[in-house]
């Protein structure tokens, strides 16, 4: 076994670190929504206290029937027995990639898994501790969170041609950290390609309720086209900013070797996490049933998102970068002239311009190519109340926080292709402003 | 990779199966506490719905200086930064497995560990997941939760004659399933052999506070003996009855080791659950702070405990059953002679007599040795009034519901031993009690 400290979580603490001392530093590198929780969910945790008891493995069936339907209004009728809830979809993805590769009563290598590059942090993190090893294809040019189906084509049957054993495929829908959609056409030739190689598909969609615009990005779930094959995996803290609370919610195939799935996958939930804390189930099952207020809240959020990542792409473009406008979440992947590797550039940043984001080598990219993940959930304020007033104003850009960080942000893109450090930092040991 | 669904989850789906098919099972089979919530910390979990952000992997501050006081208090003298907190003390231990296993940046064999026999169903499972073999120990007579130092000696050396690697051993004080706490002069042994051997100690202490009476049974751990390589884990699951929250803590050993082991298993958390729900931290934090009214709480429950677990002990003694005393938790393990198998002993229970418990079996132990847990926890009754009448009344056995089931309980067992269905077992299609 092999376990490194991932790169988000050392990048988080580095910049924790400069904050405590004084530093002033735009924190653009955690994937956290940045929205308090809207008080329906509040009171049903408050409601739930009562409930602890261990409860059942998959989650209680409230939870289940309410996950179920939020699936079947998706056009994707669902069984409320082939959902398995989990504390945080993390958890879920780390159960399927030990179940899927274990089979009831007789040892066997757990085999490999193609990703995307670049792809989220942890998919690669968890398949090094259990000893699966990815396979990284790259996404189609402008698209992201989808490997190449051509080129998982040939990627698999080399690495099978080898003597490996690949069993399945990742796919993120909306992606972190492109902020980009895969294209329908796109998702339904990796599904052909799964069905030829026998792949089984992990669909995480964890931000599929944050498409910035539904009708001009259309959604295509691989569960819509490869049903029999496709698990899909999503939860609340992103829609509903609810990442601390720990929740998350995964579709099994309705198909024989789905059931099988769901009780090795049971197996592994039961041994390491038993179940997600009982009173949040509660709270959850009453956001999966979708009633009006969380729809609106959850509308309200993609709308800041999408207002606040597309301003940021901005300013990356208007500083001469290369990047794709933000399609879904609140990530953009900019890539910036001048620089030769996305470590020293992430470095720069920091360093340099006390703007904290992720270089593209911790998804897994391509060291050259001067790549970095900007996460822009943190910008919408520092307090619930300053949230909240981005989460309803009608014009969240002209907030005061908002847009001096902006301006802050401007200057230090300024600084970096000047190659010259930033106003904004070459003052900040003298008025040191608030950590944000 | 392996994975069998556990022993307990498939008894228990199978009592919960005859329960709403309408057959009478006294359910003696599941390791849950059975108490309601305190209502102090019904209202911190309340209180705390609006921590809603991905917190520290490690867990809240709060929560670990809550912790190091707990262990502080207990003469373990603690730093806070050396605690690290899970959603339940099972994903833990799961962790702890894999970061024992694991080296930063060098892939190794995870190596394997020693347990005692019988023990908790979780550890031999989770072992299974990561490719860890057990190694199975039995307990010294009489004694429970810790294997008999001489024969871990020979046990491990024997092993790596044969080339094994064995990097730990593991403790539960006290023990689940047997009951009993393993003597302070076994501890000291069992500390010894492990640093001659040079072996971290696990030490499960899920159980410590509901030793039954610490007068009669002095608690050492072997983190008082051998600071330098046990890692102690607990949690609220049982002494507060918070199961269903998942909220646990470890303990790590004061050493440049333990800081290291603190890095992988901070490295594990972070890529398979991130941190339990933020709201039950802060609720677990005033818990560990160890209020007046919470160890009243803590109080009351050991001694109902305490109670009926040998109010059924008793039941067992006198249908000549062989059972040690329990002397901490809420378990016994009894021994009926007239059995070929601990299977056998466990499938007439519940099919002639409608009484729920595990096979030996399930927890390691020697198929023939014809002994079954009993988990006495949930005699207390079927609602909160009933059960915080039996936590608060004088004398919980002359309550209606408990004295029935105890009654249940001993006509089944007089059945057991003339080999003949018991009366209430008999009658049971006629007049259905209703699910207990
Ligand atoms: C693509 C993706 N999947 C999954 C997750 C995990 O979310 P959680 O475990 O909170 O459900 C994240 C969070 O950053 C993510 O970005
Ligand atoms: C010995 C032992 N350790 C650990 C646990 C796990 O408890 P939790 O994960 O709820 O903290 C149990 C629960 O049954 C147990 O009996």
């Amino acid at each position: 076994m092999h376990v490194t400290l991932s790169a988000t979580l050392a990048a988080n603490e580095d910049i924790a670190r400069r904050r405590r001392s004084g530093e002033r530093v735009l924190h653009l590198a955690f994937g956290e929504a940045g929205l308090p929780v809207h008080p329906a969910l509040l009171a049903r945790l408050a409601d739930a206290g009562g409930s602890n008891g261990y409860g059942e493995v998959a989650g209680l069936a409230a939870l289940r029937e309410a996950a179920a339907g939020y699936w079947s209004r998706r056009e994707l009728p669902t069984d409320p027995d082939l959902v398995v809830c989990g504390p945080g979809s993390k958890s879920l993805l780390f159960g399927l990639l030990v179940a899927i590769g274990a089979d009831p009563g007789e040892w066997r290598s757990p085999g490999d898994m193609v990703l995307p590059m670049p792809s989220w942090v942890s998919y690669a993190a968890q398949a090094e501790i259990v000893g699966v090893r990815p396979i990284l294809v790259p996404t189609p040019a402008g698209e992201g969170g989808v490997p190449d189906p051509d080129q998982v084509r040939s990627a698999v049957l080399h690495a099978r041609a080898q003597g490996r054993t690949v069993r399945s495929v990742l796919a993120t829908l909306p992606d972190n950290p492109t902020g980009r959609l895969a294209r329908p056409e796109t998702v339904r030739r990796l599904a052909e390609v799964a069905r030829e190689l026998d792949l089984v598909i992990i669909s995480d969609e964890i931000y599929r309720d944050l498409v910035h615009d539904p009708q001009a990005t259309p959604f295509l779930s691989p569960a819509d086209v490869a049903p029999e094959r496709t698990v899909i995996t999503s939860g609340l803290s992103k829609s509903l900013a609810l990442g601390g609370w720990r929740i998350g919610v995964a579709r099994l195939p309705h198909t024989p070797d789905g059931w099988a799935l769901r009780q090795r996958l049971l197996a592994v939930a039961s041994e390491i996490w038993s179940a997600p804390a009982a009173p949040v189930q509660h709270a959850a099952a009453y956001a999966f049933a979708e009633p009006e207020e969380i729809v609106e809240r959850i509308d309200d959020s993609r709308r800041l998102h999408a207002t606040v990542a597309r301003a940021v792409a901005d300013r990356f473009a208007r500083a001469g970068a290369k990047v794709d406008v933000p399609q879904g979440g609140f990530y953009l992947y900019p890539q910036i002239p001048g620089f030769d590797s996305s470590d020293e550039l992430a470095r720069t940043l920091l360093d340099r311009h006390g703007v904290g984001v992720l270089p593209g080598t911790a998804f897994g990219d391509e060291p050259r190519s001067a790549r970095v993940r900007v996460a822009t959930s943190l910008l919408y304020g520092e307090t619930a109340e300053q949230r909240l007033a981005a989460l309803h104003g009608s014009d969240p850009l002209s907030l005061p926080w908002v847009a001096e960080s902006l301006d802050y942000l401007e200057e230090a893109l300024g600084g970096l292709t000047t190659k010259e450090p930033s106003r904004a930092r070459r003052g900040m040991f003298l008025a040191p402003a608030p950590a944000r």
